[in-house]
C-alpha cells in the first residue's frame, strides 16, 4: 500500500502497535457506503468512465453481501477495514479497483467513515435513552401520588410523591438526548474529498458526496477535516453526561434496595446471589452502571487527552479514536438496556417509603410556611419558631403532630390547632402545585406533556 | 440562618470547610438580580404587601450601590453570599428583610444566581473566541497565498497556504461557539421557585420570575432544578473542548518557533528571557496556555466526578461547583486573550515556511495524480510508480524537480517532461480548488464567508 | 532580569498569564533555604569570596525576618518569588546580590524550592493522616464488640463488629502513609546545581547543598533534573489515593446519618440546618470531603496532562505544577482535619445498628457452615439448603432463628436444634476468629498492633 | 451457584452485563494456584480430610493440563472464572468439588487471584522498563559525545550531548521502576481466607496460605481485603506515570524527525507510508505510544472514579477494574516493546544536531560565565552584557563568534579574545562537569553507574 520506496516491512511490534483492523473493522458498513457515494460521484464528474465506476459498484456489492454473510476474515497484513475492502475489491475486479483510490485518501476516508459511524451512534443512544424515559413515565404514572420522603443531603427533607422523584430523571435524559442531538447537528458535515490534508486539484463534487450519505453538506477546510476529532469528543462528552445521569439513578436504586431503605425490590430476574451467603439479593445490574459511568468519563477524558496536543494536521494518534468511540457506546447501550430493564421490572415498597416520609419532621417547612401565611410571621421568624417546635418534638420522641396543642401554643401563640391541616404529609404534597411541584396533578400533568413531547 | 433547633455552633474546621462566602462572593450581581425578580413577583400575586416589597426593592437597590462601591466585605460568620445580602437587607430595612425568603430557599436560590452567572459566561466566551476568530481571519488574509509546508505526522506531506492553516482554527473555533451556544440554551430555564426541592404551597408565579430573569421558562421538576448542575458541566466540557483547541494551535506556536523551524517570531511583547541564558526569547504565553488547557480539562473531570455518585435532591458536594466553573472562566479568558494578543503580533517567516514546503518531496502527490490524470495510470500504480521516483531523488540528494528527464522516464516511460509543471509548491496549492481545499482563491473566498457569518 | 535583549516589556495580558507571583509566594521559606545552602557552597569552594558570602546570607536573614513578620509584599513588575528575593537582597546590600545567581539558574531554583516545600507537604499529610488513625483507633477501641451489619453491595451480608469496620479504614490510611513515604523517598534528591538544563563550568558541589537542604544526595543528570515533575505527581496521586479512602468513609457516614439507616448522629458542631427546613440537620462536612476528593483527582490528572507532552528539558508549562499542588496541599488538610473531627465527635447508635443486623438472614452462612462442619455437608450443598431456609423464612415473614426446628429439619434433616447456637448476631460475631476476622477479641488485637506500629 | 432462594435465572441483559467470564479468564492460572492453596491448608488444618484434599489438587492439576493446552471454553451460563473452575472440578471428581469453597468466598478469591495477577504484572512491567533502559545506555554509550542542542521552551538554550540526554529517560523509567516495586511490595500481602467479608468461623490458616502463595503474610482486616483495590491503583499510577514518561520521548522522536529537525531517521521497519503521498514515512509507532499514554492516565482516572463512592465492602463496582488493569497492561507492554525497538534501531543524524546546537547563540551563558569567571563581573551584570552580544550578533546575522574582537570589546571592555576558547559547543559541553552535567565524561560514567546498578 506505501509503494515503491520501502525496502523492508514492518517489525513485528510495529505491525501490532500499528495494525488498527481488530477496531475499526466495524466500520465496515460506512467504509462501503462512503466508497459507493465516492466512486458514484467520480463517475458523474468525469474522473473515472463509466466503466470503471460500474465494476468498482458491482465490487463493492459483492463485498458487503460477503461481509452481511460471513462477517469481516482479518488478514494481520492488511493493517485497516479500508486495506481489506480495497484489497478484496482487486481480487473481485482487477486493477480498476485501484481507480476508486484517485482523489481520496485514508485521512479524509477515516473521517467520513467514522463520522457517520458516530452519527449513527447518536441515534442509537437516543433511542435507547427514550426507551428508559418512557419506562420512567410508565412508573411515574403509577406512582404519581405515591408519596415518599424528598432528601436533602440524604437528610429527610419535605414529603414528595415518588412520580414527581422519576421524573427527575425524565429531565436528565431529556437534556441528554438534546446533547446527542446538538452532537449529531454539528457533525453531520462530509469531510470526502478533503484528500491527505490539502484537498485535491481533481474536479471532485463534494457536494455530491455529503448529499448521498445524508450529509448537510461538505466541511469547510480540508485540514481541519482531517485533524478534528470534535465528533467523536461531542458524542463522548455526551455519553459521560448520560453516565453520569444513570448513575444517580443506579445509586438511589442501590441505596433504596437496602435494608433499613427497603423503598424498593429487585426481581430475581435483575438480581444476583452469593457464592457464600445465601440468603443475598444483589442489585448487581445498578452497581454495574455506576460503575461504567466511570468508563464513560474516562473515555471522554482519554481522547481529549490525545487530542490536546496535536499540531495539526492529522497525526496517527487520532487512530486511537476509535476503540474509545466503540466501547463508550457499547457500554452506554449495555447500561441503557439494563436501566431500563429494572426499570420496568422493579417492585417499589410504597408502605416503606411512606414510613420514611413521616419521620424526620418532613413537614417542619409547612409549619413555617402555615405561620407566615395565617400569621402573617417573617418566613425567618417562622422558620425559628418552628425550629423550636421540631426541638420539642424530639425531645419528646415524636413526630410533629405528636406534639399536644397546649404544646404547639407553648412554642409560639400564634400556632392554633388549625395547624394540623398542613402537619400531615398528604397535605404537604397536596399543597405543591407551584408549577414543577411535586403534587400529584402537577405529576401527572408533566407526564402528559412529556409523552406529547415524545 | 438555621433556627431554633442547634445547641452549639461549628466547629472551626466546619466552619472552614462550610463555608462558600470566598468563592460564592462572585454571585452578588446574580444575587440580587433572583432576590428583585423573586420579590416583585411575591407583590404581584398578593403573597407580600406593596410595602414589604418597596422596602425590599429598596433595600436590594442599596445593598447593588454598596457592593459596586466597595466591594463586599466578608464576614466568616455568613457563610455564604446569600447571607451576606439578607443580613445586610436586615440591617437596611429590619424585619420586613425576613420576608424575602417566602416561597424561596437556597436550593433554588443558588440554582438561579449560578445559572445565570453561566449563562453570563456562555456570553463572555462567545465574544473572547469571537476576538480570536477575527485575528485568525486577518491573519489568514495577510497569508492567503503564503506558501508552508502541510504536515501530517509532523513530515512534510504536502504543499498548503497559511490562510489555509489558519482557517482550520476558525472552523474549531465556529465549532466551540456553538458548543457554548447550545449550552447557554440548554440552561436557559429558571429554577426559581422550586424551592428546598418540592416546590410550594404559595401561589407563586414561576413564568414571570423566569421572563423577568430573561429565562425561556421556569424548569419543569423541582427536584430536578435544585439538584442539576449539568448547566455547569455543559459549560465545563464546552470550556475544555475550546481549550483543546487552543492547546493545538499554541503547540504549534511552540514548534513553529522553534529554531529548526522558524517558521514565526513572537515579538517582545509576547516572549519571555531567561535568568542565566542571556539569548533566549521564549514562547511563555503559549506553553501556558497548553498547560492550561489541562486544567480546562480537569475542571470538567472534577465536576463530573462530583456530581457522578449523587443521590437526589441537593447534596452539599455540589457548593463544590462554583470554584471549579469560577476557575475555568478565568482560565479561559486569559487563555483566550492571550492567544488572541500572540495571533495579532506574532511574525510569519514566509521564506522559511516557503522553504520548507519544498523541502519532503511534498509535491509527489502531484506526480501521482498527474500520471492518473494524464496517463490514465490506475492511482495504486501510479503511487508506487512515484515512490520509486522519490526513492531515486532521495538517493541523489535532490528534490523530485532535480531529477532529470532522463531519469523519470527511466522510471516510468510515462513520465515525460510536461510532469514538471506540477512538481512546484505553487502548482500544487493552486491546484487545489475542491471545495475546502488550501487554494489561495478558496482561501480568500472561506475568509469572506466566515466574516458574513460573524 | 532578562538582560540586555529585550526592546521592550511584556504586553499585560502577557504579564498576566506569565506571572507566578500570587501563587509561588508560597514557597519563599523555601527559595530563602536554598540561596542559603547554594551561597554557602559557593564560598566553600572559592567561587564567592567570604565577604561577598556573608553580605548575602545576612541580606537573606533579613528577608527572613521581613518576610516572616510582614509577609511579602506582591510587586507586579517581579514575575515570580525569585526575583522577589533578588530584588529585596539587591536592594539591601547592593552589586553582590547579583553574585548569588552565579552557577544556578531558575530551572534548578525552583526545581528545588519545589521539591523542599512537597518533601514537607508529604510529612503533613502524614501527620494528618495519623491524627485520623489515631481518633479511628480511639473510636474502634469503644466498639469493638459494637454489633452493626456488614454489607456487601449495600445488602446486609453478615454482622460484623463496628470497630473491625473502623479499622478497614486504618489499614487504607496506613497504604496512605505508605504511599507519601515512598514519595518522599523518591523525591529526597537535590536538582540545586543542575542550572538552566546543562549543569555547570564552575567547580560547584552539588552534594554539599543537598546535604545542607537534607535531601539524600544530587539529582544525577541535569536535564531530567530540571524537567521533572515526577515528584509533584508522587505527592497527588497519593492525595488522590487518601481522598478517595476519606471519599469511602464520608460516603458511610452520609448513609449512616439518613433516618432509615440512622446508625450515627452528628453532633450539632459538626452539622449545618437548612434555610427553609427547620428540622434539618446535615452533613455537610462529610459531603464536602466526599466532593473534594473529586478535585483531588481531578488535580492528578491536571499535571498529569501537562507534562505528558512535554519535551525536555524545562517547559513553562511546568509553571502550573504549584497552583495544583498547594491546592491539592489545602484541600486534603481540610478533609482530614474535618473527618477527624467528626469521627472523635459523632455519636454511633449502637442500638439502630445492631437491629439492622439482626436482619436480612445475615447468619445465613453460619447456617450453612455450620451445615458443613457438624453434618459434613459439601460446601456447595450447604449453601443450597441454606437458601431453601431463607426462602422459607422469607416467606414466613421471619427470620431464620424464628423457624421452628420441625419447620427446620422439614428443609433438610440433618439441621438440628443444636443449629440455634450459630444464629444469633452475637454466635456469629464471636466464631470470626480466622486472622482479620472481625471476632471481638480479634478487633482488640489488631487496635493494639496499629499502636504499636504508630 | 446462588443456592436455593432464587425463583427465576437472570434476564438476558442482566447476564450479559452481570457476566465477567471475557475479561477474568485471564486469572486461570492464578485461581488455580488460590485454590491449590487454599485446599493444601485445609487438609493441613483438618478441616477437609486428606482423601477430598487429594482429589481436589488432582481435579485442579488435570484442570491445568487442560487450560494449558486447548484454552478455556467459555460457557455463558458460569458468568466468571471462579464458577468455570469449580463447575469442572465437579464433572472431573464429582461432590468432593463442593467442599473446595469451604471457609472461602468469591469475595476474597477473586481479591487473592486479581492481587497475584498484578504483582505479576508488576515484574513484567519492570522487565520491559528494563529493556528500554537498556537499549538506551547502549545509545547513550554511542553518543556521549554527540553535540546536539538542549532545548527549554523547545528553544534552543545550550549545547549538549545526545547521551546525557538519553540518560535523562534513563532517570525517569528508573522511577518507574522504583513505583512498580512499591506498589508491589504494598500489595504483597494475601487476602485468601478473609471470605465474604467478616473472616470465617473455620480455623483456617492465612499465614500457610499466604506462604505457599509468595505472599509477605495475609492482610490484617477482612472488610478492607474484600473492598480494597488500591493494589490494582497504584499499579495503574505507576502505569500513568511510565506512559507519561514515554510519551514525553514520543513526542520528542515526533519532532526530531519532522524534516526541519531532522535529527533522526526511523528505519523502514518502524516506518509507515502513506496511501495517497508515496514520499511520506511516518513515525506512527511514536505517535501510537504517545497516544496510549492517554488511555493508560484514563485508566487510572477510571478505576479511581469507579472506587471514589462505594461504602464497604465489596460491591459489584470493583468486577470493573480487571478490564481496566489488563487493557492498561497490554497497552504499556506494547508501548515499551513500541519504544525499545525504535531506540535500539533508530539513527540519529550528528551533523544535523550539531549544526543545531551552534544555531540560537546557544554559548551566550558561557560568555556570561566566562565574565564572572574571569572578570569577576557579578552575575546579573555578565548576563545583561552578554544580551547585548547577541543582539548585536542577532543584529549582524552573525553567531557569538562571528563577532570580531573589536565589536565584542566595543559591548564590553572586559571581553577579551582569550573569550573565544568558551564560545564553541564543543568546549562549552566539555566545561560542565558539575556532578549531573552534560560532559562526555560525566555521561560515562552515569552510564557505568547506571549499568552498575542493574
Amino acid at each position: 500500500m506505501w509503494g515503491g520506496r520501502f525496502g523492508t516491512g514492518p517489525d513485528a511490534a510495529m505491525r501490532e502497535i500499528n495494525a488498527s483492523i481488530g477496531v475499526d473493522k466495524r466500520l465496515w458498513r460506512e467504509d462501503l457506503a462512503g466508497s459507493r457515494a465516492h466512486v458514484t460521484m467520480l463517475g458523474a464528474t468525469g474522473i473515472l468512465d463509466a466503466g470503471d465506476v460500474t465494476a468498482i459498484l458491482a465490487g463493492l456489492a459483492t463485498i458487503e453481501t460477503e461481509f452481511a454473510a460471513g462477517g469481516l476474515v482479518e488478514d494481520p497484513a492488511l493493517e485497516d477495514i479500508h486495506m481489506h475492502v480495497e484489497t478484496r475489491l482487486a481480487q473481485l475486479i482487477g486493477p480498476a479497483a485501484g481507480r476508486l483510490h484517485t482523489a481520496r485518501s485514508r485521512n479524509d476516508q477515516v473521517a467520513t467513515d467514522f463520522r457517520l459511524w458516530v452519527r449513527g451512534a447518536c441515534a442509537e443512544a437516543d433511542a435507547g435513552l427514550k426507551a428508559l424515559v418512557l419506562a420512567l413515565l410508565d412508573r411515574a404514572g403509577e406512582h404519581a401520588a405515591t408519596i415518599m420522603p424528598g432528601f436533602t443531603h440524604l437528610q429527610v427533607a419535605q414529603p414528595v410523591t415518588l412520580g414527581h422523584h422519576l421524573m427527575a430523571y425524565v429531565e436528565m435524559l431529556g437534556r441528554d438526548r438534546s446533547r446527542f442531538a446538538d452532537a449529531a447537528t454539528r457533525m453531520n458535515l462530509s469531510p470526502l474529498g478533503s484528500a491527505a490534508l490539502a484537498g485535491t486539484g481533481f474536479a471532485i463534487d463534494r457536494f455530491a458526496t455529503a448529499a448521498a450519505l445524508g450529509f448537510a453538506g461538505p466541511t469547510r477546510n480540508s485540514l481541519d477535516s482531517v485533524s478534528d476529532r470534535d465528533f467523536a469528543l461531542d458524542y463522548l462528552s455526551a455519553a459521560a453526561m448520560a453516565g453520569l445521569h444513570l448513575s444517580r439513578l443506579a445509586e438511589e436504586i442501590i441505596i433504596w434496595a437496602s435494608q433499613p431503605f427497603g423503598f424498593v425490590t429487585l426481581p430475581d430476574a435483575w438480581s444476583t446471589g452469593s457464592s457464600i451467603m445465601p440468603q443475598k439479593r444483589n442489585p448487581d445490574a445498578a452497581e454495574l452502571v455506576r460503575a461504567k459511568a466511570g468508563a464513560l468519563l474516562g473515555g471522554f477524558q482519554t481522547l481529549a487527552v490525545i487530542m490536546k496536543g496535536l499540531p495539526l494536521a492529522y497525526s496517527k494518534d487520532m487512530q486511537d479514536d476509535k476503540a474509545v468511540v466503540f466501547a463508550a457506546h457499547d457500554t452506554l447501550a449495555l447500561c441503557l438496556t439494563a436501566m431500563t430493564g429494572m426499570m420496568e421490572s422493579l417492585t417499589f415498597n410504597a408502605d416503606r417509603m411512606r414510613a420514611a416520609a413521616a419521620s424526620g419532621f418532613s413537614t417542619a417547612t409547612d409549619l413555617a410556611d402555615w405561620l407566615v401565611r395565617e400569621a402573617q410571621v417573617p418566613f425567618r421568624q417562622a422558620h425559628d419558631i418552628t425550629g423550636r417546635a421540631v426541638k420539642a418534638a424530639e425531645a419528646r420522641g415524636v413526630t410533629l403532630d405528636g406534639l399536644s396543642d397546649a404544646e404547639l401554643a407553648a412554642i409560639d401563640a400564634r400556632i392554633t390547632p388549625a395547624v394540623r391541616s398542613v402537619l400531615s404529609v398528604d397535605a404537604s404534597v397536596a399543597s405543591r402545585t407551584s408549577f414543577g411541584g411535586t403534587a400529584p396533578d402537577n405529576v401527572r400533568a408533566a407526564i402528559a406533556a412529556a409523552r406529547d413531547m415524545l
